[in-house]
């Protein structure tokens, strides 16, 4: 495969910026596309070269194949990179760009294939040997075979109808006692709902952490894993905070985990780089969710820690050529990433396009600001309203929450309502201070996060510095590259902070 | 000693408020001090609190320590940050500081005073059994004398006049054939400048680079040293552009320079940060210079490759703990900073103060902007006019090198001139891009780089992703954290620059 030379960029935002940006450092000539609803955008003005793709909204835009197809060829770009989300997975456009002769910056369409249907994917990591959520996927007959699988893969299991989602025929049971009810209400309600009273069993993963491995992958055969990202900080499935290490994970888990993932990007030939989504349990078991075939939101926090630029590694293996590494390097220090969004947590999280009249962005030290905006510029209604993804490094995972605080606090952005206010109060709590926050942790506290007004959080963020200048004796043994995180187990300065929650909560 | 819980910043600027980002951070809280001329500036928005303490200039305010000391006492800090500059190397005030029991953040006055005068300096150094320029200091008697002491440390040699600087009564000497001619006009023209024909001798060093080693030490006895920076990009004695790891040291010379400079450092019993600046000849011997008896204003390259926040350091050295590492770290990967000002290159680098009307600042994957300036701020006259230290790492020098460009293109400042044209190029010029540029290395192609207008310097720039691109493959192989410099002995790619420097002179 030859030298890419010139490379279009089939995405907006943040993520164009990001890659245009390595293109620029290794001397690759750019092509950004932009939509009428993006012709101020940043991305156009950072690339050498821009091409008009269409009106919003993205279907007749950033997602119509042949028009992205049409511009690099009339740019005369030898490859094309996707970003994420728009054609980032979509293995027809993969195969669109070999047709015409064009480097698809990704892994190949059978391996989109393999993985892009979940139930396909499920059977084939089944195949595979690697672990996912027991369950039995195809609707199952009678109670009786029900009970009988239920005590095969253990309590509590949910009940769930194979005709919809959306909670409706969906009852979790603790054990055999409760079975026969839910079973009946389970099947009713999902006929009243779908009209096909059809249920199928799944385990139920108590207080589940989302653990993501990333892999990569050379043409060569080499497929290796660059350590896990913990990304249960999430709002209706939506990431909002990612960190890595991930608080929960030993080492011992996380090479057990690196290898499943290995494995299971070999399992479907994998070429790139690609995450796999496990869900953790309560008793640190491991299952597979899904894998992301692409770069991911949240790769900055994997850079922060391996010291390794994942668009220049994917561009070197789009090139041929073989992973400089061949085995997971040791994770240096702690990374957290922040999702800024242009939205309003007080107004249930809506989005909030406008002008941005004004902005200062946070500096200093290991912090990073992956942004698609500038001052002056008018956040668009019509595609997703996050705004920069903040990122940190520290020694440890103490520090590195210190440091993403004091960022967060440098954050001025005038002209439209960010969630600002909302990561920081995350930041400041107690449960994702101790490290053990599962799925549900923004859900169950909600009313809490995003309450949190201007004077309560400055409180909280005192509290936070008294705590963090408590524990700065145990904290600074451990201040040296490749340090370990600290363990979490203050719990007399965590209970502190409960009692401050609480007084807030009256 | 007590743990730090308040901290006054004595300085202003981009130092103040990094000083204060790492207090923030440890939980501590900041004082701010400010003249008239600073009201608005961002050291007083960043503090917890701020202090007036007069009018500029600076001997009116900054320089005034029993205001200092009051603003201190006043808002009950318990220590003092001086930053650099400003009242940092003045022993007295850290006798002023004890006597009023409050802790300077820095070393004891006693290690000021052997350091701070440059011929005590170097008479410690000498009895240490450092390595100084060799010369005689006093002035020497006869003509027989000198030629014998010449011979001694070896041509090429300077006579300097003893009365006074400037280039009056200085002669350089090839060997001692030019001997007596030039020791007769060396001493006619120092009569006639300064009423007093003494003369002495030093030696003459070769196109020699400013190689400096950070020491840290504590209060228990321990010393470290934190490897170097090359610091030759000056202009007029001002550093402009600074990275590490040096481009000319071999391990062996780095360990020995770190070596030498503890040393240097256990001589005056040192405590805190400070810096040992060498000279370094073209037969890479070195000689002491000076100390700095202080935090430097290129540290952050430093923390880069190290990974430690050396302001975090310095406070917890005064609070009496120990170091948390007893030997140098090996180096992770390259860093370089840039200095950004407030100046117009090509009107001899006048300074342009004035209002920023807009601002963007570069970011993405490993840079990092430490600046005292926002958007609508108006760059007193008064101080000094730089506005930000850029800084980048990479896990090469020619990344480090690329990302910088790139970072640097990035950079918007409206409303007033910069000299970041004047930095590109620098960073595109093949003699920084050889990584074997002396001290004479500004001044010497002065012309060349002040003169480049921006289309010349996108065709630079051009030229640079063209090599860097060739260059790549021999790059890959080492992108991985802890990897070397690469070489730089590609002599062709550099000859192809030479060319185009020489069409664009013509």
């Amino acid at each position: 495969m030859p030298k890419i030379r010139k490379v279009l960029v089939a995405n907006r935002g943040e993520i164009a910026i990001r890659v245009m940006r390595t293109c620029k450092e290794l001397g690759i000539a750019t092509v950004a596309v932009y939509s009428e609803a993006d012709r101020a955008a940043l991305h156009v003005r950072t690339a050498d070269q821009a091409i008009f793709v269409g009106p919003p909204p993205s279907r007749e835009s950033y997602l119509v194949q042949q028009r992205i197809l049409d511009a690099a060829k009339a740019a005369g770009a030898d490859a094309i990179h996707p970003g994420y989300g728009f054609l980032s997975e979509n293995a027809s456009f993969v195969r669109a760009c070999e047709a015409a002769g064009i480097t698809f910056i990704g892994p190949p369409a059978s391996a989109m294939d393999a993985m892009g249907e979940k139930t396909r994917a499920r059977a084939n990591m089944i195949k595979a040997g690697v672990p996912v959520v027991p369950g039995t996927t195809e609707p199952i007959a009678t109670e009786a075979e029900a009970r009988e699988y239920a005590q095969k893969i253990g309590f509590p299991i949910m009940l769930k109808a194979a005709g919809g989602g959306g909670g409706k025929g969906m009852r979790r049971v603790e054990g055999l006692g409760d079975f026969e009810s839910a079973w009946r209400s389970a099947k009713s309600e999902a006929l009243n709902a779908f009209g096909n009273d059809a249920v199928y069993i799944e385990k139920y993963l108590e207080k589940p952490h989302h653990v993501e491995i990333q892999v990569f992958a050379d043409t060569h055969g080499n497929v290796i894993h660059l350590n896990e990202r913990e990304c249960s900080a999430q709002r209706r499935h939506q990431k909002v905070v990612e960190e890595t290490p991930s608080p929960i994970l030993t080492p011992e888990l996380r090479s057990k985990m690196g290898e499943v993932a290995v494995k299971a990007a070999k399992a479907v030939n994998y070429v790139g780089a690609g995450t796999v989504e496990f869900l953790v349990d309560v008793h640190r078991n491991f299952y597979f969710l899904e894998m992301n075939t692409r770069l991911q939101v949240e790769h900055p926090v994997t850079e922060w820690v391996t010291g390794l630029d994942l668009v220049a590694l994917q561009i070197k293996v789009a090139e041929g050529e073989k992973l400089p590494l061949l085995q997971a390097p040791e994770p240096q220090g702690h990374s957290i990433e922040v999702r800024v969004y242009a939205e309003d947590p007080s107004r249930n999280f809506m989005p909030s396009p406008g002008k941005i009249t004004y902005l200062r962005v946070p500096g200093g030290p290991n912090v990073r600001d992956d942004s698609g905006v500038f001052p002056g510029y008018t956040v668009p209604n019509v595609y997703d309203p996050m705004i920069s993804k903040l990122s940190v490094w520290a020694p440890t995972r103490r520090e590195a929450i210190a440091r993403a605080q004091r960022a967060l606090s440098e954050y001025v952005v005038k002209g439209i309502t960010t969630n600002i206010r909302y990561l920081r109060a995350i930041l400041a709590h107690p449960e994702f201070v101790e490290g053990d926050y599962d799925t549900g942790f923004l859900g169950r506290e909600h009313t809490t996060l995003q309450g949190v007004e201007d004077p309560k959080l400055s409180e909280m963020a005192l509290l936070a510095s008294v705590v963090f200048a408590h524990q700065r004796d145990a904290k600074r043994a451990k201040t040296l590259p490749g340090a370990k995180a600290a363990s979490s187990s203050d719990t007399g300065q965590v209970s502190a902070w409960r009692q401050a929650l609480r007084s807030r909560r009256r």
